[in-house]
């Protein structure tokens, strides 16, 4: 993991001893006032924390998880939180959730709660805000403050810390060609989660496999669920559609309605497949055939990372987890040829 | 509300001095042990809290409300969060979320948790296991602790707060008589909800509207969704029905899909109303027509009860509100014939 900043990092940043440093930070009157400002700015910019104060902060233990979610309303959040909840049980872990909401205001308000001692860890997957303007820095914050942390789903390369992603660039492949060996090979990848890295690295794998079979990509990203009954309607009435990958399963569950609004039949005409397991998934008729990012075994996963890192287990080095994803065959498909 | 045990009460239960009880709790030797084992002991069975401990819990203002919800996967509690957390943002409140996940156990950890200073107000919708076995003591202790506190949807008579309900027998009557005008008056009501205040409440409204139609009601309670395919399958084949109302959403897609399976067609041979009006309601094929609770308007207004209660702007009697429900007219129910 990344050093914290030090007084000997500061001192060194500024060619000047320790002890001016630490007496500049506890207002020492030897140390004149501009002086001590710039010291001060120095050490805000670098996240500096006292020693004593992480120290403190770090010794009340509190059996107790932070989660940050980005949206309640988004099905594979709650499953995950599902997997979080029973495994931190298990291990004897209280978990207390906040919600991000998306914004990287509310973000940062959830750490700084629960920085002020409230919890031993926290588990987050990043908001979009976050992930579109790559700001880190209530991030390293927590880390400064000796705040294990574990990212999932949604991460940043910029920090460091362990993560438990999924493959999701290699579901979407998985999913491509099961779709050409089974429906056909014009197929359409259906995107309403292009600015986040989770719709991008889909999009990727759906074009890795369509350069494998040698055919032009044709992907369709729209804004949100509202555009989807018009811009896939077109593309239907467009051109050979023989199947549809979306990113997401709401989109799935919306593109087959649209295609039977246009007469086309599934899996008849048009084999679907979304992303995420959902009990959705499960219940809607013909039932999706679905990209599994088993998000029950990812927040089992997350807490034993976090709890492992709070109870000083792990090795030094952060940890990358990469959940295979696994497509569970439904009735939104055909089956494959034997 | 309910007056807390105050020392004054505990000295007259024991027929003791108010002097007595104070120096037995602040383990005066003046007193012998087994007074004070015995004065501690009716203390706590009383959940009788200090004045001094309320007083100094209760200033520290965090400006944060504690939530607890049963499930985390069932939708209608997600879009009440949604609710709490916007109408919270809007007042200048953060909000951190426990589950109880449907126990008695850990509903009594969240209190714990939160009446350790960390919140100024709780809102809450009861655990399952809390409803059946009539559980109360940690809510009384919330109060005792100066906590105010809202309970939401599930909500229990013995506690004595503010409280947010939906008028769910008023719906499913509604519903019901919406059925008989539309379909036809065979309606089956099919309940996996049946230990649970609100499943019974719906039942009872259903069966209102059977004995106002003057029918004979054909209740169906089921223990989980598994059950419905063998269950509902074996009344369809048996009986006439022409419409059902389901006590929950899922329950209700469920419902259709049998229907399809024994070979009805939906809403034309039989039509299907749900309760909750969650994203999958919509976007089923053909959506779902709904009784919607108004899940983030009970969120709303709970967090607006809850915070005039913590700014004292409320008067001291507990206020209970009913929430109107409202018919969503979609495409799995036939039209009012004009």
């Amino acid at each position: 993991m990344a050093a914290k900043t030090t007084l000997k990092d500061l001192a060194k940043m500024l060619d000047v001893s320790i002890s001016t440093v630490s007496k500049a930070l506890n207002d020492s009157p030897e140390i004149s006032l501009p002086t001590r400002i710039k010291i001060k700015e120095l050490a805000a910019s670098c996240n500096y924390v006292p020693n004593n104060i992480a120290q403190s902060l770090k010794s009340k233990s509190t059996k107790t998880i932070g989660v940050i979610i980005p949206s309640i309303l988004i099905e594979f959040f709650n499953k995950v939180l599902y997997g979080i909840e029973a495994e931190a049980t298990k291990r004897g872990y209280k978990i207390i959730i906040c919600l991000s909401n998306e914004t990287f205001k509310k973000e940062q308000e959830s750490i700084d709660t629960f920085i002020n001692g409230s919890v031993d860890g926290i588990i987050l997957s990043v908001a979009e805000e976050t992930q579109k303007t790559n700001q880190i820095s209530h991030f390293q914050k927590s880390l400064n403050y000796s705040l294990p942390m574990v990212m999932f789903d949604r991460v940043l390369d910029d920090i460091d810390c362990d993560k438990v992603t999924v493959d999701d660039l290699e579901g979407a492949y998985k999913a491509t060609k099961f779709l050409s060996k089974t429906a056909g090979q014009n197929i359409l990848f259906l995107n309403t989660l292009s600015g986040i890295s989770v719709g991008r690295l889909r999009e990727q794998g759906y074009k890795k496999a369509m350069a494998n079979l040698k055919r032009t990509p044709i992907v369709l990203n729209l804004e949100n669920y509202k555009a989807i009954e018009k811009g896939l309607g077109s593309v239907l009435k467009e051109q050979k559609i023989e199947a549809i990958l979306a990113a997401d399963e709401y989109s799935a569950l919306l593109a087959m309605n649209v295609a039977r609004l246009n007469g086309f039949s599934i899996p008849d005409d048009i084999s679907v497949i979304g992303f995420t397991n959902g009990l959705i998934s499960e219940y809607a008729m013909p039932s999706l055939t679905v990209v599994s990012q088993h998000a029950e075994n990812i927040g089992s996963l997350a807490v034993d990372r976090l709890i492992n890192r709070i109870e000083k287990k792990s090795t030094p080095d952060a940890i990358h987890d990469v959940v295979k994803t696994k497509i569970i065959e439904r009735n939104s498909t055909k089956k494959i040829k034997k």
